[in-house]
């Protein structure tokens, strides 16, 4: 039987679920893959952590060097994290003939051109399916499953911590103590800012659009907007109107162009992403063969990620031929990309406007020079002489929308209070 | 660039598919996969179906033995149905060394066992995920994509046909009509048997369990019950109680031993399979590592299934080794599987009782000696002297309420009317 050895860059949370995978189905991945998968080094400088997952002191690598001039490795697991170092070890273990297997999203989506070339030059293979949506096989069908199609369209729900924090608010918990909580359940870092911000989203939607349309979609183009403002109140004006909160990546292929964005947005209750909730994570994608399909399941977590990691590590060492992304190898997009900022979205906005008449006309006024033409309007009183107008609009334009609210910021009897992408 | 030619048996709703996507995309494929497909020839007696695809005459075979002998031959693609032809011409393809590609889930049902080993005999691939759920890649999801999981459980609609009827009588359409509109769209056959009566559902499954396990579900060893006989009064009765009907595909691995069946079952309305409506099909999984995931999408159609075909080819294409099954390549099911047909299941029952002081304390009685304990019931009067009970129980055996079901039989006060299972 064919045996193939690993070493697991850092021991934490995600390198500690590949490697309990990895030690606690040995026997079975004899059985059914036969391979002997063996777990040969590790690098980990927490000298406890690496004890309490009962990983053999021995087995415990000094520095990268010692890994990547071992003969008896053959795949290298990277679960470190960030980019310094892990981007020199695995450049290393590349440069070494390794098969690298990483779940670092920051890395692929910043780095995948150094990587890719580096491997492709040494005829090693580059695996990434932990990086995005946890155990979630959203990469494999991309490559393998629905690579048949073009693919028009991707929007999915790729951060766990934001989906939780949104969850609990539309049960009507405030912002705050929904960070609290996620922080509380290990959902959400001390600093939340790269998932509450929609960096982690952003890395991810980079690297999966990339992917989708057979191009290079870089970090720096994807237009991002976080859930640290939302208040209560918005996520409850949507409720009553039919629609749920989601911090959406959305990706879109069209004549025009590629759009490429990550930001809160309203989608309706009986779309499937609407009943994707707490920590769980969803994409949904549109080809031109195969129609919608939809993938769901848990975005991260130790042992979620840990399939990932291992499930391509099983591919690495069972098949000869290795394999790279499709799409395109460089660090910047392809000349023949355009990539549009003025999309085209649905728009929930939300006013305080002096409680006094000729005020509706006046807003009207606005939208209506815009070209802007509204689904719902609502009227309510807010205190001492206000009224909180809620508006839902018709397809327009980000434009139209940003022109809007430059006028209503001239206006001193009108406040906009928040101003909401609403999928179509 | 690489070369490779296919051949096509059968052009029709399937075959007509992949033909359209390899020959519209061909040069998209040239681009993103590097691969030059071409279509060399194809199997079809019907002419004017090829021509009204466009199909170039010349390029008609006459035989099966002319693409088999063809040297340009490198892949064929299988898309007749049935048994007979298609596996005297699958084996012909295989053991001139060709790869097969197919979406005949019968054939693959009950003869993966002398297909692959004739595909391993002569170094031929062997690929089948048009076979099961149309376009959504749950084949390669169980072989690359989870495969480092010990699979519990999976539960799936994976016959669209019956979706589509189910979702039309939840909305109080009667299952004759519902029928009727489904081959009107031409989601069912003129005769439904196959779709109705569960077959379908039941190969599907005995192809997926048996991946899912690593080991031979064998198709007869699939407990099996169509939706024919579901009555209007019984989908309206599940939803006021919560939950939706669905023919369900349900294979669990248990320490006891394997579960699989296909019938009818009500799931609670906020489980992600509820809202799986009309022609979609979806499968939701449960892995050790990985926790829960379901993919979504069309089971069925032209370019659904033609897009798991042309991604198969694709796949052969690009991959020098040879890619089979994981799972026991014998005839039967290995001798240390234990089917359990005294499964574990919460049940619905709709009994018509005469009106009379004492009958409820009777049924309880019944139920009560076989050790059911009920969660709900409802009475209500039916005409005549006669009341409707509906009852749903916690979770107990099939043998339960076989015992229960044959007791009431016997007692002239009481007519079994429906008996449904509820998903855990």
């Amino acid at each position: 039987m064919k045996r193939v050895g690993i070493a697991i860059l850092g021991l934490g949370v995600v390198g500690g679920g590949a490697y309990r995978i990895l030690t606690e189905h040995a026997e079975f991945f004899k059985k059914t893959q036969e391979v002997e998968l063996f777990v040969q080094s590790a690098l980990e400088c927490n000298r406890e952590r690496a004890s309490a997952l009962g990983f053999p002191q021995e087995k415990l690598a000094s520095n990268i060097a010692e890994i990547v001039s071992d003969p008896d490795v053959q795949i290298v697991v990277e679960a470190i994290g960030g980019i310094e170092a892990a981007k020199e070890y695995v450049l290393a273990a590349l440069h070494a003939g390794k098969t690298v297997v990483t779940s670092n999203k920051e890395l692929y989506a910043k780095f995948s051109h150094e990587l890719e070339r580096a491997a492709k030059q040494h005829n090693a293979g580059l695996y990434f399916e932990a990086s995005c949506v946890g155990g979630v096989p959203i990469i494999r069908t991309l490559l393998d499953g629905v690579q048949s199609n073009k693919v028009s369209s991707l929007m999915g729900i790729i951060n766990g911590t934001t989906n939780y924090i949104l969850t609990k608010m539309s049960e009507g918990m405030e912002y705050g103590q929904a960070l609290c909580e996620a922080q509380a359940h290990g959902y959400a870092e001390s600093d939340p800012t790269a998932d509450v911000d929609g960096f982690d989203a952003a890395y991810k939607l980079s690297i999966l659009a990339s992917l989708a349309f057979h191009t290079k979609i870089p970090f720096a183009k994807v237009f991002r907007e976080g859930i640290a403002k939302i208040s209560l109140e918005d996520v409850a004006d949507g409720e009553a109107l039919g629609y749920r909160l989601k911090l959406l990546a959305i990706a879109k292929d069209t004549p025009a162009g590629v759009e490429v964005r990550v930001h809160p947005t309203f989608v309706k209750k009986e779309h499937p992403l609407a009943s994707v909730e707490k920590n769980f994570n969803a994409v949904f994608l549109t080809g031109d063969a195969v129609g919608e399909i939809m993938l769901y399941g848990k975005g991260a977590g130790s042992l979620p990620t840990g399939s990932a990691i291992v499930s391509d590590v099983i591919f690495a060492a069972t098949h000869v031929d290795n394999h790279y992304s499709t799409f395109k190898n460089t660090a910047s997009a392809a000349q023949d990309v355009k990539f549009i900022t003025d999309f085209s979205s649905a728009y929930y906005l939300r006013l305080t406007v002096d409680d006094v008449p000729g005020m509706l006309a006046k807003i009207a006024a606005v939208f209506g020079k815009q070209g802007i033409s509204i689904v719902e309007l609502i009227q309510r009183s807010a205190c001492a002489g206000k009224a909180t107008l809620v508006a839902v609009t018709h397809e327009t334009h980000e434009n139209a929308i940003k022109n809007s609210v430059a006028k209503f910021e001239t206006m001193e009897t009108v406040k906009v209070e928040s101003v909401l992408r609403v999928a179509l």
